[in-house]
């Protein structure tokens, strides 16, 4: 058996653990530190090294330590290293990538952007075995993703390749705050979906009201689910129609809101009837637990072969 | 010296070509013949048959012949060698590759879409020269495009990567052909720029007749380049959110209608201020002569060390 350290740095939280070889959180080896969009550089330096610590603190004597994978929320800048998370407002161009590596004098550390650690995670022990063109894809407070194609992933020159999120979708006209004019994240994130559902009349104020008053049959969150989800078909079908995807795993909070999501999602695809190619790509629940995006960081180490 | 055979298989034309190991075609042994949406399956064969035969014929006597690089008009269907333009009713799953095959027994012959042969041609001797990140694309009677990424061709599994036509704009609401919502070709397209002027009232019929009308300052005119113009950038900033392009060569008829429309295009993309991955992407016109599809045809043979 050999470990990596894995980072997953986020704008709630950041996490590190130690992950072998099978792609499996050494148990005890996790521990988390919160982040969020107020806190200080110094804070933010200070909560990595908690947890890395922490982590390093809990190797086993004898087990060969490999080196450190970290995935990061995006934007980042792969060539130097450097992570400027939209929602984490303290650090732009922060040395991420070197703070993590002074932990570990003299073996690798690799840095990307989370939603290429989810993908890999997915390929490795997700829904996404065995594929060769895949997109791991998140649905949360924001919409985010990473690919693989031709079998390597494909992480961009700056490294920010897979932000589905801001692939625009036809017929919203919903500014984003990236620039964008109806992108995916503007109009089917869980925070977007609640505001849109307030405006209509519904009550609740989180993703976990709307699918619960989807469960009942509240015309509201019905017609809200409905709208998210055909926003995210239509940017995956987008997106296939660039990149030739054969399966999207799709993970994240709000992608949990009901099951019929899924559905809708498919058969928004299906309308790309003129195009076979489009309307192949398969569609499908996440099979990552709640370590995928650290089992994801670690695969930047325990699977060099794949890095694009 | 080395030649290979280039094939450019379209909605109008079929052209033939012998095309060296420096990217020049041969004087001489370029031959075009009529395809069309209304052709029968034998005529289009015929055809193929015909401009494949004379651009063999005109092979100077000891010059080696490496191979068959053939572009089409998608969808197509790379791993059985097989075309169904879209235009090009007759053809649905034709075997292109095994008919030109035919004609050069014992050599290796290569089918990939014709959005990947120009951005091959872009690559070696057009406007992406020393990039390793690059969408070739063409404004014309369609939309499309192909992908290079991290240095290799991205074909797809089913070889239909790079359909940027068919990536959805936000704030058209507008039904596209192939089933999206505001998808840029059934926005942006010469023809679809037309018929919009047209219900502004606009009495031209061509995109040269936009050309002269923005020119001479119409206002119609103006409006409808402006349309055009932001249409195609928005699909550039959702193609380098997911795929963090560096360039994308711009060609094909509709393309040169102002130079303008290159600034709306470089304006729109700016809009994405809050991401610099994206608003990197550098714009810029074709660097290619009307000789680049059957270029980037024959580096599917001359540089096999590109293909993904």
């Amino acid at each position: 058996m050999s470990l990596a350290l894995a980072v997953d740095f986020g704008g709630t939280k950041v996490e590190a653990a130690l992950v072998d070889d099978a792609g499996v959180v050494l148990p005890g080896s996790r521990f988390r530190s919160p982040t969020g969009p107020t806190a200080s550089s110094e804070a933010l330096a200070a909560a990595v090294d908690e947890v890395v610590t922490a982590a390093l603190a809990a190797r086993p004597d004898g087990v060969e330590l490999l080196g450190a994978g970290i995935g990061s929320a995006g934007p980042i800048n792969v060539a130097a290293g450097r992570i400027s998370p939209l929602n984490v407002a303290a650090w732009r161009e922060y040395p991420l990538l070197d703070q993590v590596r002074s932990h570990l004098p003299g073996l690798p550390a690799v840095l990307r952007m989370d939603g290429l650690c989810i993908t890999l995670a997915e390929h490795w022990v997700g829904a996404a075995q065995g594929e060769s063109n895949v997109m791991g894809m998140i649905v949360s407070t924001g919409v985010g993703g990473g690919l693989i194609l031709n079998g390597l992933t494909v992480p961009g020159p700056t490294g920010n390749a897979g932000h589905i999120g801001h692939v625009e979708v036809g017929g919203f006209d919903v500014r984003c705050k990236c620039g964008g004019i109806g992108c995916v994240e503007a109009v089917a994130s869980g925070p977007r979906t609640v505001e849109w559902a307030q405006q209509q009349g519904f009550a609740g104020t989180t993703g976990e009201d709307i699918a619960t008053a989807y469960a009942a049959g509240d015309p509201i969150a019905i017609a809200a689910v409905r709208r998210a989800g055909r926003a995210i078909g239509q940017a995956i079908g987008s997106t296939t129609a660039v990149d030739d995807l054969d399966v999207v795993a799709i993970g994240g909070g709000f992608s949990h809101v009901t099951p019929d999501l899924f559905t809708i999602i498919r058969e928004t695809i299906q309308e790309r009837a003129a195009f076979p190619f489009v309307a192949k790509v398969r569609v499908v629940p996440s099979g990552l637990s709640g370590d995928g995006p650290l089992i994801g960081a670690a695969a930047l180490i325990h699977q060099p072969e794949l890095l694009g």
